[in-house]
């Protein structure tokens, strides 16, 4: 039973606090968060302790992991922190905005020898992991190109946008770690097109509400992405993989089941799920089993800091091409 | 190239005589139908003769094969004289609406010895064929039940009602064809239910426009039918073969492929095609091709006589069935 | 909070007693199990008491709520004892396999005025709850015919299939339930057949695997039940109703939404969910959520002791429609 | 009554020829082919006179039309020479691989004001005219993201791919085309990435045959196309148009529509029509009635010589982008 405390109790603290609760491999010791009436309800409905100080939990003999779903720019301390403590560490991305301080970071975790997972949850989609299996699998043969589509619900607000570091860093950075997954080799090149055709005040803000990317790998695989930040049939996740061999796809997912024929249409289904905490919160579950399962066995983090890096990097060379339009190299 | 002959020139006359028009083995020698400007105009657009005497078209020495697409009650007459011509007939279902004048007639049909096909043309819907091919393959082990949805966009005329036997003999006919076909067994006991949910007017003409069937083959294979004489989302066609190794369904047909995603529904695709001419019209199209060919070769029809008249008895057992609210032994 | 005793640790015991566990509105006290090992494990699991004595248990005071989860035969007794004890009852389904027995329990019941619920479970799957509401809502206008589609991954043991009291009683008692409740009227008549197509010695045990049933209600609305012990693709469960102004339908359930697309087939997806504790795990937590707001809200229970006697009192009529291979007027 | 002459009896011209002979609106004169016994075996299968003579053809005074099916390098003189002739041309894309010529072409094709239609026959998919007519009627609002998928079954003999123009002249000109009727927009800025995944060969010709394609319109609308030149399911024809108001997609186009449910997969389908004249064969009917209709009604031809010039200029940015790995302005 691994003794776990989590660190922030906002949207996706309260996510991964539940989920440690629910677990039959976990206990949730303590929920931390600065805020004490956020703390303290969520730490009641849970049936735990609360505190206002990280810091101080993650001294705590009684905790062997922390989950860390803080703000961002507390994500560096606070895994460095934990690690130096010989706790396990899962962390919500990204590490860090900065590219330099991220990877100065990553040398500090990876000299730690400590269990650390960035928590790149859409891996752990019974969808997604179900593409990645197959693919391992040899059921399509050689990847030749990986089609992902990403599309919010609606756009966060301004103030949201501007401490986010930008759509490539901030929305589409989950997508760079799913095309480096399913390529199963590393982009190199990344050509990049933003625009914004949602919120005029996001181009205020110098950002992009809607991309398209297309990438390359050494040996010639292709991927494209394309997102908006607005979709008025909810939360669009799809990922296509093309092989030598044949295609897999994802579906979406929906409240319900329901399909309806009248004069107007047939086979109509509900809206999307509306975002991601609906969307993944079977991926959150066992994103969080998967951290506890290396932990315990000891085995390989499915997700490392260094996929972190790499997922970074795609970004930065995107924000490049978009400046220079033109493929820039990825470092 | 088989000469032939089109008898009839309403609505399902005109189908055939624009499919054996366009026929690469056929060629369209005459239409002939008691009304003149009917004949003429469907001649005139498909570039051959006309006749309003149909008797007279079966003995021209230049034609091998007739189609018969008049009314019901010149079905048994014009087979038999073309018959016993020597031509080969596809003669529109039903054969008669009288089982006993039915029965009469197959013996003679089988006694000419010609060819004879009786125009069951939903069997050569490429699903449906594919269907009854995979069955015979073994695809799904042994049949275990059959269930067949059959709902028209809206019911006809009174005028047609009165003159079409009621809707066993007039609409399930197909489906108690399609059942037989598909269970590969007859069907040995009949249970039937029918109301009047659309047209009251149905009613006062004691027939039903909602019924729902069940069937049971000797070895105890199942089948179920429901139909409807109006749907409004289009015309609804569906078959399931549900077998130890698996199940087999048709999917919808529908004017094109669009999928609609909005606020308020996904993936909503157009009302299904509006009834059987546009449902069936490739069915239509393969019908005439594999008459000609069992003309051509001296092959079996893939529909005999004997076909009608099992279809027929389902139909007349049904109708027993809810006379007397029981289970009917097929005769 | 709601304090809840759960009776009886076995397959569906356990999971009524982890909903409970995860419920923000209950509270699981304690479990009571017979086979103390099972009754120890399942609290040591989800941190509550545990006794081998179901009666000890509901005379506790610091119990509200009683979800009974034990062998059929228990049900009656247990939950007259609760409901005299002033609790709230949420009871498996069925009451009893004799009618007598079950319309006898059912007069207690009633006239204990206390909260009791029956589980049938189907009805809170969110795409059942869907299509009800859908329907009451007027989108489909006059609902013409249900047709319901029940089959299971497997057949259950000899012994198991011994003690249920036949297919119809055991299996489509669910089914039976669905119908009522969307045709939103009585059945008055019933038709049904019975053939083992799957198990031989389930026809020794006097019973069947394989099953059709038609009925209609006094206003002339239809309904289609079809169900099989055995399905090569996993447990089908399936829903459909047809009105005058449209049609609604449930889709299938799988472990993922992976298509695969590869030289012999296209758009494949998973086998579906294999049986009813997977496939309505949602509608047992939905169940459950229902059943609490109905007693602290102290509003109608959404299934009553009623709906059993009905359901049951259809399972007979088609057990002696069976016998008299007749439509049977039900009681 | 259009009198028709179709030059040129290939496979394509072949398609012309038959969708000519079907029509209710136009009459087949004389099928042109410099191989004699091509053209007489397709004079003789659609009953119609042959010629080994383009040029005789264009000059008969009994035709009104040509439909020019011949090899690309023949396109310009042909049309030219018909034109002056008075006739009215639709014309196999491309009018010419070299940009330069096609130009010179057009400025005579537009100065003769006679009828000319190119052969974009993708846009008359009934998918893609519905696709069209609901972004037009505004169901999808402002179009933010067309995304369109081609991949062929199989690809062409060496001999082929180095006569072709290369796969951005040869194969993405078509969607080219669709991306610039579907965006309602020019694209002003191209990026593009090609690969030889499938085919070594493919590479020592210079040529590649798996590539991505995104491009931008002045408005900021994005456009991502991606092709190979093999897939193993079938011909994958896909259109995506997402707009602020919901999204249009169009389905697979199969040879039948059964669904396949067993123990490994379920609702798996056929394959999908494994080519452009099975994939296309409505559309390429329909083209020829909007060609007529157009030439009979003297109204705006639907696709016309600068549509041509328009895609051609954006496979030149393509092929521009894929050198400097930049971005590329379309001239």
């Amino acid at each position: 039973m691994l003794k776990v405390a989590v660190l922030g109790a906002g949207r996706i603290g309260q996510i991964h606090a539940a989920n440690v609760a629910a677990s039959a491999q976990a206990e949730l010791v303590v929920v931390a968060d600065p805020v004490e009436a956020t703390a303290s309800s969520t730490a009641q409905k849970l049936n735990c302790e609360f505190s206002v100080d990280p810091y101080a939990v993650i001294g705590r003999s009684d905790v062997d992991a922390v989950v860390i779903g803080t703000p961002t720019d507390t994500h560096v301390p606070l895994t460095l922190v934990a690690l130096k403590a010989g706790k396990a560490v899962l962390c919500e991305k990204p590490l860090d905005l900065d590219q330099d301080k991220a990877n100065a970071a990553i040398v500090e975790i990876e000299k730690s020898g400590r269990p650390f997972m960035l928590a790149f949850n859409r891996r752990f989609d019974p969808s997604a992991s179900e593409i990645k299996r197959a693919i391992e699998a040899g059921e399509i043969g050689d990847v030749r190109q990986v089609i992902i589509t990403s599309r919010d619900p609606s756009p966060p607000p301004a103030d949201y946008i501007r401490r986010s570091g930008g759509i490539f860093k901030d929305m589409l950075i989950h997508d760079f770690d799913m095309a480096r997954w399913l390529l199963g080799e590393e982009p190199v090149e990344v050509f990049a097109m933003g625009n914004c055709l949602v919120d005029r005040d996001i181009a205020q803000l110098n950002d992009y509400d809607t991309t398209m990317v297309i990438m390359r790998t050494a040996s010639g695989k292709q991927c494209h992405i394309n997102t908006c930040r607005h979709a008025s049939y909810g939360h669009d996740q799809r990922i296509e993989v093309f092989g030598s061999k044949g295609m897999l796809q994802n579906g979406h997912v929906r409240p319900h089941t329901v399909h309806r024929f009248n004069d107007s249409s047939t086979d109509a289904q509900a809206p999307l799920l509306n975002f991601f905490l609906e969307r993944y919160k079977q991926a959150y579950e066992l994103e969080l089993d998967a951290f506890i399962e290396a932990v315990e066995t000891g085995s390989k983090m499915p997700v490392g800091a260094d996929d972190g890096r790499k997922a970074l990097a795609l970004a930065e060379a995107a924000l490049k091409s978009l400046e220079k339009r033109a493929g820039v190299l990825v470092d």
